[in-house]
């Protein structure tokens, strides 16, 4: 067998001649140019070229700094390439996704272009390349254009740049373009499969003979679970085979509890020679929607347990590696979720492979997020954008849902954009595309009531006790919207949370604001619009959670929900935020740390056993003598025990719905000082959790505020820690101060000060008085300042310096 | 006579060998290096300079950019100069500051060392020069050192970097190093003179015989007025001559309405040769302070009419250039002020010089601002930094004060640092070393009342109707304190305002908000903290200052005050301001535009007879049919006719004391629709100054912010004004709406996004719905965005690409 040997950035690849496609990773080895030169022949051969490995955005930092506005503009990115031959082989660059419009040039020469970002395309460059030395040169432009779905106006960055991977395909002349695996009907004892190969032939003879070889292997093992030969007659440039292959009985099911995966191979041969072969992954499962009422997989009534997902992360952007794609797509899992909906853009292949292997059903959607209708131009990109995105997650079991959009009429970006006739016809013309292209899954929309009819299943907007409501409403909630749509699915809800964020007076599930400890008689105050007045505790958002968890939990007909969102994200709309640019609604922070409300949806859906004491990020709690706290456990566990200094304050059996916590909770007297708690929790009377926390309590009131300490402590990545605190006059930390605080750093070390999260904001709001910032020194000394509106200063000097 | 040829930058400057003096500008021609370097060794050759000329900050933009902190770091200038011949000559450098720590190297030696800035000093680099080739290297320090003053904790910045001139001096070796003027007694009919002369002649013979020849010059003549030789005999090293000028009879006196000048010439001359010459500017005038009461300039009461001045301007920070020195000094003096505190800290030697000039009483100030005191290190420095300002200033006429201080016990930066026993010591012992140095002037400090008595000249805090109580509070203030302190001059009164910002409901005298125009019944509201809770429209402090200058010219006994701040300033300190990290308390914007409140002051101060019509920057009001508005004009004429529509709204009789406007004001009616307004001023019933504008007025109330608009105009300076409004629903203005609006720009262009202005800020509250920003166009397509934490964004789209 011969070789070409490529030169791709520092690595020497080895490509079979034929008979097998060779895909290589493309990432390495590039040169980035911030700046929008618009045409190839401006491009400056040296000045101005940083070194890069993709996935690559420019925006991975200046999204979530504190300035206004991040870059929205063009970029270039350049890649020498080298190869010795070019007989018998098709190239083909396939870019997983680069936003948001791509031109790809190869040795000077426009090779494609790509208009939308968040799906991958593919350009062929067989003809523009050359022997030896080439150059293919992208320009990547994520400058604002009404006519690229998503909207500007959406809640999220539009990250600029090739923000995921790329690949090298070196295929046979004659090879497989695409494998479309439909499982028409499965049930329990049957499975078929219906599939449609497409075969390219960009070049040679115009009419062969082949066969083509299709076989579905079962899962975990290499057994051929059905096999079909097809003879074919291939045409020059495109073929398409459609088969179905013989009937498999007792199918391995996919499911989220067993996610099991079959692989289907297909070759395509002339003269008993492999001319090219594929595999793709697929499984087999079906689904029901009982008219207004629940959801069934394989014929079992499934809560729809979900939260959502944003592709982007602290200090990364949306230009992940795949282990921080598949780490998302894990704790998600873990927390016990069956459920995830990909808001609001289609993701990373490797999102759709950790659904798949991991089991968790996907609600994939259109970008088309805000931003009313175009005209035609819009148009086109939108319906090529919704078929490619169709076609790439075609064979993914976790896939069950193709939405077209959200919030689609808000906001219009064009005149006359808002017209419902005309965003009503669009959404019927995209469900029909979807049903035409895929007739197995169900379109779905989100917040778009004129709509509601037009697409298979629909969400309303319900945000009870955020934007609108007491969170005790929910179920009243559902069951309103429940008669009103035939398949309600329930696409998010929650709130802000800003983590550490804790008071002894929460809001309550009557928007009111609980009596305050000091005062001498009950103060209640109405909260009116809790989003904006809210106090963004974890213990508000913590029980609003428990409540709609013990809703949908408890609601028979109900086919379930998904919380917005997983992680905090960044986003430009919400300069202030208590982290700036941040939407804080995510269970995590934005760099995955999970805050309380994690372990509340773990509490209702996760089979590990674990004990969670409210609230591992309040440990400094005051309040009056002889006053009593209900201290709340979130467990998976029959039975949980609470200890207080080594003493049990009984045990509480877990009952379902019982709120708050599932009962799981007790009214303690904390004493003066530390307070060791232990939460234990038995399973049939077992000991299989543990989780203990130390409370600093004090019977003391704080006084006014009347200074920002600052102190550092170091962090086990080597970075230092930078603490500050509120105090009162006599140096007691002011546990209710809740105002921003600006860092900035002088000298040679850095802050993490746009990682969009609580230790990496250089401004932020305190949470109960105390706010931190990462610190990563430098050689020498650096002053470290802490200050805000009311409050002149406080500095901090850090000197590591050597001695000279 | 022969020339040594200096090649400094690219000047080619001409020294004459000896008998004369040479100061040559050295302003240009250097390389600067933002690097914390700590050794001249360590400097790179090539790598990161860039040229620069001087004044130079490197705070220029970073202080009011939209990030927390500035940097406060050390950095490097370098220079190459080269001289043909060294005989005989002393080369000083003199630099008029440089902030805050500076070491001059010369050829890779330290030559000279400064702590401290906005003082001069001068750095002897004979000993270090070498023929042709020499390299100047100077390091700046403004990092954080609680060691010097002022404190980081001052409502400042501290701009870093040489940001006054500097000046090569090239003298003869013997030469006059200060000549110190004192006038210790003056009338009208005769003026008493010392001089003090230092000599240097750091090498040579040690004892010579010499004479000194000291003649005054009157104002604007070459006229001599008094003129003294006398024999010296010169040690090496320093020598000290004192002498008294013959009296000058009927000395021309030096006030802010007649600011004559003298000019002292000294001669010293070797066997008939003149060795060295030197001149100053002097002026002769006495004042007095009765005790409790007024203050007299000449034997005239004169009411110090004052204000404030800090040294920075937008878009130069504190690196300004001359003219924009003495344009600050020049609009003071126009509004009609007699008086200025340079707060808080010495300033540009051309300020004094235009005080000189133009006539302005000059409170000259240390800058212990804030900070407390410190221990032996601080207090070496800052009696150093008083002894150097007050020798500096020594001969300014102007200069009447010596401050020691402003808030000095407030937020110590060491501990202990609040502790008044050892403040109180400090401030006498300053006490005393201004008058050891200079018996005839008066010492003061503001705002430190355990040392009220320890100074000559006392100014309590009072902010009537802003940190405080109510504006009509002012004489009652004044009152209680005058009984308390006995020379007592208030600095320090006015408030913050947004230009553009009005109000048809201000804030009333009485700290209520006035009746709510389209409310059934009046819903006064009491607001408790102006400062943070009042509206900062240009309306109530048009009010407050009109009070307080009601009070100040109508109350026999006062000595004057000084309003805080002439011009809108930056400082790190308040982050959250209308416009971010700009102290908006000026009587005009950062960029020196005038506010309302300008031509309130002028009013009352100016001969120059003008009238303004309240508002120009209120050009669309609404309010209900039928009600009437009272309409104020700003004149210092005896009376004003309005004409709205071209009908007479009748003369008034301008009558001081008379509140609002000295009774220049009017009650009518607004049509809807445009309204033209022209004040007519009368001096003795001749038209003397005329003020028109077109008031757009509506009685349609605007309904909910529903959008932000944004549109381009164009501006003389070529630039684009960018102007963002918000509107209802109906595209009306919403003239109440204030919140923060965030502006960004990708593309070609650039806004003017940190000039602390109100259209040079990316982020700034609106002013009735209104925010502007400056746009400088580039070659291409620009989007403009703006948005905020309600509003999903407005985008402009600016496309200035050439057709290709």
């Amino acid at each position: 067998m011969r070789y070409y040997f490529l030169w791709a950035g520092l690595l020497l690849l080895a490509i079979p001649l034929s008979g097998q496609r060779q895909i290589t990773n493309f990432n390495e080895g590039w040169l980035y140019l911030e700046k929008n030169v618009p045409y190839i022949s401006q491009l400056p051969q040296l000045e101005g070229w940083q070194p890069v490995n993709l996935p690559h955005t420019w925006n991975q930092w200046d999204a979530t700094d504190n300035l206004p506005g991040y870059r929205r503009d063009a970029s270039w990115y350049k890649k020498e390439w080298h190869i010795e031959s070019l007989e018998d082989r098709r190239f083909l660059l396939y870019f997983e996704g680069a936003n948001i419009k791509t031109s790809v040039y190869v040795n000077g020469r426009l090779a494609g272009q790509h208009i939308g970002g968040y799906v991958g395309f593919k350009i062929d460059i067989t003809p523009f390349l050359r022997l030896k030395e080439n150059t293919i040169a992208v320009r990547v432009d994520n400058s604002y254009d009404p006519n690229v779905i998503p909207s500007q106006k959406s809640d999220f960055f539009i990250y600029g740049g090739i923000t995921r991977d790329v690949w090298l395909m070196a295929l046979p002349d004659t090879h497989i373009e695409r494998i479309l695996i439909s499982t028409p009907s499965v049930s329990k004892s049957k499975a078929n499969t219906s599939v449609k190969i497409s075969i390219r032939r960009p070049e040679g003879e115009s009419q062969t003979e082949g066969i083509l070889l299709v076989q579905a292997i079962e899962p975990g093992s290499n057994k051929i679970a059905a096999r079909k030969e097809l003879p074919l007659r291939l045409s020059k440039d495109l073929t398409v085979a459609e088969l179905q292959l013989p009937a498999i009985n007792d199918p391995w099911l996919w499911s989220p509890d067993a996610p099991h995966l079959y692989r289907l191979e297909a070759q395509y041969l002339e003269n008993g020679r492999v001319v090219d072969e594929l595999q793709e992954a697929y499984g087999y499962r079906w689904y029901d929607f009982e008219p207004h009422g629940a959801f069934y997989l394989n014929g079992e009534r499934t809560l729809l347990r979900g939260t959502h997902r944003h592709e982007e992360h602290a200090g990364f952007g949306a230009a992940m590696p795949n282990y921080l794609h598949r780490q998302d797509i894990k704790m998600i899992k873990e927390m016990g979720a069956n459920f995830v909906r990909l808001g609001h853009y289609p993701q990373d292949p490797e999102v759709y492979k950790a659904c798949n292997e991991l089991g968790l059903i996907v609600w994939d959607e259109l970008p088309w997020c805000r931003g009313g209708i175009g005209e035609e131009e819009w148009k086109k990109n939108t319906r090529n954008l919704f078929q490619e995105q169709i076609l790439q997650n075609y064979n993914h079991p976790s896939v069950l849902f193709w939405s077209v959009g959200n919030e689609v009429y808000w906001l219009p970006d064009f005149p006359g954009g808002g017209d419902t006739t005309k965003i009503s016809a669009f959404v019927s013309e995209l469900h029909e595309q979807a049903h035409r292209v895929d007739p197995y899954r169900l379109t779905a929309i989100r917040k778009y009531y004129a709509g509601a009819s037009l697409v298979d299943v629909f969400s309303p907007s319900i945000w009870s006790g955020w934007y609108a409501g007491v969170y005790t409403n929910y179920q009243q909630a559902l069951e309103r919207e429940r008669k009103q749509y035939s398949r309600l699915l329930h696409m998010e809800y929650g709130g802000s949370s800003h983590l550490g964020r804790h008071t002894e007076n929460p809001v309550t599930g009557s928007g009111l604001l609980d009596e305050n400890d000091w005062a001498e008689v009950a103060n209640q105050v109405n909260i009116k619009n809790i989003a904006h007045e809210g106090d963004w505790t974890e213990n508000y958002i913590v029980d609003l959670f428990d409540w709609h968890l013990k809703v949908s939990e408890t609601t028979d007909w109900f086919a379930g929900n998904a919380q917005w969102a997983f992680k905090d994200f960044g986003t430009p709309l919400r300069p202030e935020n208590a982290i700036p640019y941040v939407n804080q609604k995510g269970l995590a922070n934005r760099d995955g740390t999970p805050k309380d409300a994690y372990y509340v949806f773990k509490s209702y859906w996760s089979d590990v056993p674990f004990t969670y004491i409210e609230s591992h990020t309040w440990t400094e709690r005051s309040g009056p003598e002889n006053k009593s706290r209900q201290l709340c456990v979130f467990s998976n566990c029959d039975e949980v025990e609470l200890f207080q200094q080594g003493v049990s304050m009984g045990i509480r059996k877990r009952i379902l719905g019982d709120f708050p916590a599932n009962n799981l909770r007790w009214d303690i007297e904390f004493r003066e000082g530390v307070n060791q708690l232990i939460a234990v929790g038995y399973q049939d009377r077992e000991t299989v959790a543990q989780d203990s926390l130390l409370v600093q309590y004090t019977f003391r009131r704080h006084g006014a505020p009347a200074e920002i300490q600052l102190s550092a402590s170091p962090l086990p990545n080597g970075n230092l820690l930078i603490e500050a605190l509120m105090v009162d006059e006599n140096g007691h930390r002011v546990l209710d101060y809740e105002k921003r605080i600006y860092f900035s750093a002088d000298g040679s070390g850095t802050l993490h000060r746009n990682y969009g999260t609580p230790t990496g904001s250089q401004v932020l709001e305190m949470a109960n008085g105390h706010a931190a910032i990462e610190f990563n020194p430098g050689a020498g000394r650096t002053v470290i300042e802490a200050r805000n509106q009311d409050f002149k200063g406080a500095y901090l000097v850090l000197d590591f310096s050597e001695e000279e």
